[in-house]
Order: structure tokens, then C-alpha cells, then sequence
């Protein structure tokens, strides 16, 4: 029972993540949406939209990485894409909170944890790449259905959005493509995303 | 692209998800989950309690069905475990939905969501039993850690849960015995559990 006891400990502690909000408003703009939510939208994305990527995935391990990938903001908090302060000393701040989080489980499963994790962070298989891109794409998806109201309250700029999805069009391109026509363009003309 | 917009309509279309709230609190008891969530919290649990299962699993399968099975609830709302009058015409109102949510999917990829939604509400496969045990264990893991709120909401008792939970103890019987010890047997001296 004891290393039942442990994977118990561990799943209701990530209830926490149920309380950790993103700057991305949910589709209808009435609330932030938090990263359980954010987590579970991009696993059924990663189910429909596998053929878009680049590089054929391990759909089960993409699933995997994009449920657990934000398990570490519990201690650290949510990082804003375009934050660059806080995105200094955001690695040293993960890394301890996923020592602390993971830890709670029994050794081989803290080890899963860990490499799903990192694997996700260094951004290098095909499916971690592909991970990554729909974490770019569904926030994309979100802000434009909310009216660009989360671009509009941080002043975001148009440079600052290709810059961050250089890797998206790299690694699912016609997501890439399909989010630049219907999502970021719309927001331009209307002036929720800044182009000077 | 007509493809991909027909991927892109049902995804944004399930962000209704966030907002069914369940009759289950949050751990801390704050607030009611809503289903985004709880589906978010079994995929992981799946993935972590595979080993508890009766019969070998497929976890890609299983993680699938425990992510898409309530989204039929964003037409159907969400009918309480325990609430018989509301769950007598349960199956004909999430048919329904099924058919309008599933059918904005391109047909292949509405046929697999069927597919996926019925295995899980039929319940025969060993993917679908554990799911559906886990389905059943979460919440349970959940009105504890509220201290009871939830049952006591609603004057549960014991042999209500006994009932609902014969299969749990068929196809995961670890779990339903920690539950037991852990969950329900704490909440029946504390009396949030009714036992008459």
C-alpha cells in the first residue's frame, strides 16, 4: 500500500493545477483559463490534428508531455510567454518544483515524470517538437476567439509572435499557416496586436 | 484547409467543456471541477495507475476515452451520479449531442469519437472497465479532500456508493479498497456518509 499511498499523494496534490491561471481567457473571454484546462484541450488537439506534424509523433508520449508538462508551475507559477523578467530565472524555478512535485511519486514513476518533462523542455524529438507547437497554437486559437482581448492587455506585438512561433510553422506548419490567416491577421486589422 | 477548419470548429466548440461544473468540489473545496478538468486529473491517473487494472489495458485508448467521454455533457449538462430521475433519459439526450458535437468533425475523425464514447459508456473492454473505475475513484478521491462536502450536499449513502461502485472492486480492486479505507470508511464515522 505504500507505493499506492505515494501515487495518491502525488495526483491530489496536482489538484493544484486546477487553480493555476494563464493570461489566455477561455474562448467566451469570461474567465482566464487555467493549465488543467489548457492541458486537456491540446491532448484531444494532439489526438485530431497528429497528421499536421512535420515528423510523424509517439502520440501517446506528445499526449503524455502535454498533460504533465505544466505540473512544475504549482511552485513555480505561470510564466507569460512574452514576460521576458520573469522569464530569466524561470528554468532554475522549474527545476526545483519539479523535484519537489515528482518526488512525491514512487522512484520509477518520478523518473517517467522527469523525462517527459524534460524531453518536452529541450524541445527535441519529434513528438516534444510537436508538443510544443500546439502549446503555441491553442493559446492562439483562444486569444482571437476572445476577441484579442489577452494580446490587447499586454501590448503584444506582431514581431514578438513570429518570433515565438519560428518553430511552429517549422513543426506543423499548416497549423502555423491556418493560425496566421484566421487568428493573428484578423487581429492586426484590428489593432489588438500591435505592427510598427 | 476545409478539412482543418472542420478540426478547428469541433476543438474550439469543446472549449464548452470548461464550463460544465460537476456536483465534485475541487480538493480544497472551494469551488465545484468542472469536466475539462476532472477528465484532465483521470488522464494522468490513468497513466500512473494502469498497474491496479483487472485486465491489461490499452493506455492510449483508455487516456483517449477518459478525455473526449464528457464532452457530450456541453449539449447534455452534466447528469449527478446519483440523481435517478435525471438518469433516465440520460442516454437519449447524449446521443443527441453526440451526433451535433462529434458530426462538426471531419467523418473519419467523428466516426473515432463515436467509437471512442460508446466503448466507454458500453463498458465491456478491459480499457473501458478501468476508465470507468477511475471514473468512479477520482470523484470519491476528491469529496474526501473537501471533507465530505459533496456526499453530505446531497444526504449519500453508503449503500448508493456500495452500488455504484460493484464494478470499481471488479476491475481495479486496489484502488477500491484504498478508497474504501482512505475515502469512505472516514466519511461514514464523520457522518457525511449517511449508513442506516
Amino acid at each position: 500500500m505504500d507505493r499506492l499511498k505515494k501515487q495518491m499523494d502525488f495526483i491530489l496534490e496536482i489538484d493544484k493545477e486546477k487553480q493555476i491561471n494563464r493570461q489566455t481567457y477561455i474562448a467566451d473571454g469570461s474567465r482566464k483559463e487555467n493549465d488543467a484546462e489548457h492541458a486537456w484541450h491540446m491532448a484531444i488537439m494532439a489526438i485530431l490534428l497528429q497528421e499536421y506534424a512535420t515528423d510523424a509523433v509517439d502520440i501517446t508520449r506528445t499526449i503524455a508531455m502535454l498533460l504533465v508538462h505544466d505540473l512544475v508551475e504549482i511552485d513555480a507559477g505561470d510564466t507569460y510567454a512574452y514576460d521576458e523578467t520573469a522569464k530569466e530565472d524561470q528554468e532554475a524555478r522549474e527545476k526545483l518544483a519539479a523535484e519537489r512535485i515528482f518526488g512525491l511519486l514512487p522512484e520509477d514513476q518520478a523518473e517517467m515524470m522527469h523525462s517527459l518533462f524534460e524531453e518536452f523542455e529541450e524541445g527535441k524529438t519529434a513528438s516534444a517538437r510537436f508538443a510544443k507547437a500546439l502549446d503555441r497554437f491553442q493559446p492562439m486559437m483562444l486569444n482571437a476567439a476572445a476577441g484579442g482581448k489577452s494580446w490587447k492587455e499586454h501590448g503584444v506585438h506582431l514581431s514578438q509572435i513570429l518570433e515565438r512561433n519560428k518553430n511552429t510553422a517549422r513543426d506543423a506548419k499548416p497549423l502555423w499557416e491556418y493560425g496566421f490567416k484566421e487568428y493573428v491577421k484578423p487581429n492586426i486589422q484590428e489593432g489588438n496586436i500591435k505592427n510598427e
